[in-house]
C-alpha cells in the first residue's frame, strides 16, 4: 500500500518508513525539517550523521522494493496538506510529525507556543482534511504514556477507563495529567481526535507510547540509513540514549532526583515494529488507543543496566544523582500501564533491553568525536 | 483594587467591568475587537447598538466612582500581555477573551484554527507572563460547563472527581467529553492551567459557566451602557437571547432536535454577580473550579418559558422544531451540575428567568428593526 508518513525526518520517521519500504509499501515522506534546526537552536547535534533527505531518499530507493519519495513540507499548513492527500490518495497515513520534547517546551513562552501550535495544527488539519476528502483512510498518530501522568494506580488502561463514581458506572477518556507543555500539546491532540473521530467516523489509531531508545533498526547496510541519535538534555535526548552516550565518553550516568521515577520502554526497533502493525490492521472503531511500550523500568535500574553493559564493554562508569530539573513524583510509585492491544496484535519484544543497550553503544562508538559533554547535563528547570 | 479585564468589549466583559467599577474597582479592559469582526463575518450585528470603546470608556466614567481605561491590545501577543500586566500592576486579573462560539469553530479549518489559536495561546500567554512577574495575582479565568460534557451522571462534579476504578479511589480531573472545537479549546485552556498553576503556584479559577442569558445589568441610565446581544445562529447568539429576539418578531422558537438538551443557565446579572464574588474573594488553593449556573433547564422548557413570557407581552409565537445541527444527545437524560462553591461564596440568583426575560423582551423591542430574521437558522452544521 501507500503510505504517507507525516514527520519523516525524525528519529522514529525516518527508520519507519524504511521499515514500511523493507515491506514493499510505498511510502510518501513529508518533513518540514524542523527537528534539525530546533535540536542546533538548543546547541546540539546528531551524534549519527545524518544525510540530506534527497540522499536518504536514494538510499532507500537503492535498498529496498518499496518506492520512497520525500516531499519537503509543513503540516501546519492545511492548503499543503488539503492538496497533498487529495492529490497522492495514500491508502493510510502516519503523524509522526510533532515537536517531541518536555525539557524545550518548558523553556519559555515561544519554545511553549511553538510545540503547542506545530503538534496541535498538525493534528487539526489532518483531520479536517481526512473528513474533507476521505474518512476511511485509517490514521496512526503518534501521542505520549505521559498524557495520563504517572499515577499510583494498580493499572493503567488504556485510552478510556470505565470509572465508578458515586455508586455509577460509566466509561469515559482516562483522565489526563500531563507534566510539561509538550505533554499538554498531545493531550490536546488526543482531545481533539477523540472528539472528530467521533462526530466524522474517521479511523484513527493513537499510540500512546513510552520512551524510545536505540538507534539501529537492523544490521545497518549503509551510513545514509542511520536514523538521528540526539543526546542533548535541554531537548531531545531522552534518558537511555544520554545514558549510553555519556557511557562511550565515561561520563557518569545522571539520574535526576532519587530515580524511581517509573516509565514503560521500548526500542527503535519495536517501535517500528508496532507502529506497522498498527498500520497494516487497521481498527474498526472510529478511535482506537493502544499503550505502546516492551517495559518498564525506574530510572535507577536503567542507570545499573546501562552501567553493567558498558562495564562490558569496557567503561567503567559512576551514576551520579542530580536535583531534578523536573516538577515529578520521584519517590518509590507504582506504574503498570495495560498494553493489551499490542499484543493482540501479535507484537512481540525484539531482543532484551542489554543486547539493545549493547548494540547502541557499538554503533555511536564510531561517532563519539560527535558528543558534546556540556549538553548531557541539563539546565531548563521546570520552575 | 485595579482589575485588568481581558475581553473588556464582548458580552460579559463590558458589563462586568461596569459592575466593578460600580462597586468602586478601577479597570483597565483589554480587547482587540474581534468579537465585533467575528459577529460582521457571519453577518449578524448587535441587536443593541453598541457604542466605540472610548465612548463606552467616556459614559463609565461619567456614571461610577471606579476608573475606567480601555487598551487595544491582542492577548495572543505575549510581549503586549507581559509589559501591560508589568507596568499597570493589577490586583486581580480576568480572563474572557476567548471566541466563545461552538457553531463558528464548526465551519471549517479555518474558523477551528483561529478559535483554538486566540482561546489557548491566551491562556498561555497569561500563565507565563504571571510566572514571570507576580505569581500572587488572583486571575479569574472563563471555562464552561461544556467541557464535562452531557453525561448521564448522578452528578456533575466541581473540576475534580473522586473515582474508584478496580477497586481504588483517587481524586483526578473531571474526564472532558467536550462536543466541538470551541468546547475543546476550553477543555485545552483547562489543561494548560491545572499544569501550570500546580507547578508555578499560580492563584487561578476557572469558572465552568452555563449558558449566558439576557441584557440588561441594572435599570440602564444610558444607551452607551448596554451590552452587545447576538442572535445569529451560527455565530454567537446563544439558545435564550436568540429565542428572546425570535419573540419579538413574531418568528417561531427553533428548538433543535427533539429539545431534551439539559443544561445550565444563568443571566448576565447574576453572571456577573458570580464573576464578582470571584475575584473578590480569590482561592487559596492554585487551582479553584466553580461550576457557574442558576438553573437547569431543557431546551423544550426554555421554549415553553420564551412563549408564556412573550404571549403576556403580548406576542403569540409558535415552537417549531428543527433538525439538529449538532451531534449531541438530545433523547431524555439527566444532568445534573454541582454549585456548591459559588453558593459558599454567597451568590443567590437575582431574578427568576420569567423575570429576566420580560426584562430582555422589553429591551430589545426598541431595537427589532435590527434583527436579520434569517441569521436565526442555522446553517452550520457537525458533520
Amino acid at each position: 500500500m501507500l503510505v504517507l508518513v507525516l514527520g519523516a525526518d525524525g528519529y522514529i520517521g525516518f527508520p519507519y518508513l524504511i521499515g514500511l519500504c523493507s515491506r514493499n509499501h510505498d511510502v510518501i515522506g513529508v518533513d518540514n525539517l524542523k527537528r534539525r534546526t530546533l535540536v542546533s537552536k538548543v546547541g546540539g547535534k546528531s551524534v549519527t550523521r545524518i544525510y540530506e533527505p534527497y540522499e536518504r531518499e536514494r538510499a532507500v530507493n537503492e535498498y529496498f522494493n518499496g518506492e520512497y519519495r520525500f516531499v519537503f513540507g509543513d503540516v501546519t499548513d492545511y492548503h499543503f496538506l488539503y492538496c497533498l492527500i487529495k492529490t497522492e490518495e495514500p491508502d493510510a497515513i502516519v503523524n509522526l510529525a510533532q515537536i517531541p520534547s518536555a525539557p524545550y517546551s518548558m523553556r519559555d513562552i515561544r519554545c511553549a507556543t511553538e510545540t503547542v501550535i506545530n503538534n496541535e495544527l498538525g493534528t487539526l488539519n489532518l483531520l479536517f482534511a481526512l473528513k474533507n476528502i476521505d474518512k476511511t483512510i485509517p490514521v496512526v498518530q503518534l501521542a505520549t504514556l505521559g498524557e495520563y501522568g504517572y499515577v499510583n494506580w494498580g493499572e493503567l488502561p488504556e485510552g478510556f477507563m470505565e470509572i465508578e463514581y458515586k455508586g455509577r458506572k460509566d466509561v469515559v477518556p482516562v483522565p489526563k495529567q500531563p507534566s510539561s507543555f509538550y505533554h499538554c500539546s498531545k493531550v490536546n491532540m488526543t482531545t481533539f481526535t477523540i472528539f472528530a473521530t467521533s462526530i466524522w467516523d474517521l479511523k484513527f489509531t493513537e499510540i500512546y507510547q513510552g520512551v524510545v531508545y536505540g538507534v539501529s533498526l537492523f544490521e545497518e547496510i549503509d551510513q545514509r540509513l542511520y536514523t538521528r541519535f540526539d543526546i542533548d538534555a535541554d531537548g531531545f535526548g531522552t534518558v537511555i540514549n544520554r545514558f549510553t552516550a555519556q557511557a562511550v565518553i565515561n561520563h557518569p550516568l545522571t539520574v535526576y532526583g532519587k530515580g524511581f521515577q517509573k516509565r514503560g520502554y521500548l526500542s527503535i526497533k519495536d517501535s517500528i515494529q508496532a507502529l506497522t502493525l498498527a498500520i497494516e490492521k487497521p481498527p474498526k472503531e472510529n478511535y482506537r488507543a493502544i499503550n505502546q511500550f516492551s517495559e518498564t523500568f525506574r530510572l535507577n535500574e536503567l542507570a545499573e543496566i546501562v552501567k553493567n553493559v558498558a562495564k562490558e564493554l569496557g567503561y567503567n562508569i559512576e551514576i551520579e544523582h542530580l536535583p531534578n530539573p523536573r516538577v515529578e513524583v520521584e519517590d518509590e510509585h507504582e506504574y503498570n500501564p495495560v498494553n493489551k492491544t499490542l499484543k493482540e496484535l501479535g507484537f512481540k519484544q525484539t531482543q532484551s533491553i542489554e543486547d539493545e543497550i549493547r548494540e547502541t553503544i557499538q554503533i555511536i562508538e564510531q561517532f563519539k568525536h560527535r558528543i558534546r559533554r556540556e549538553l548531557l547535563i541539563p539546565k531548563i528547570t521546570w520552575c
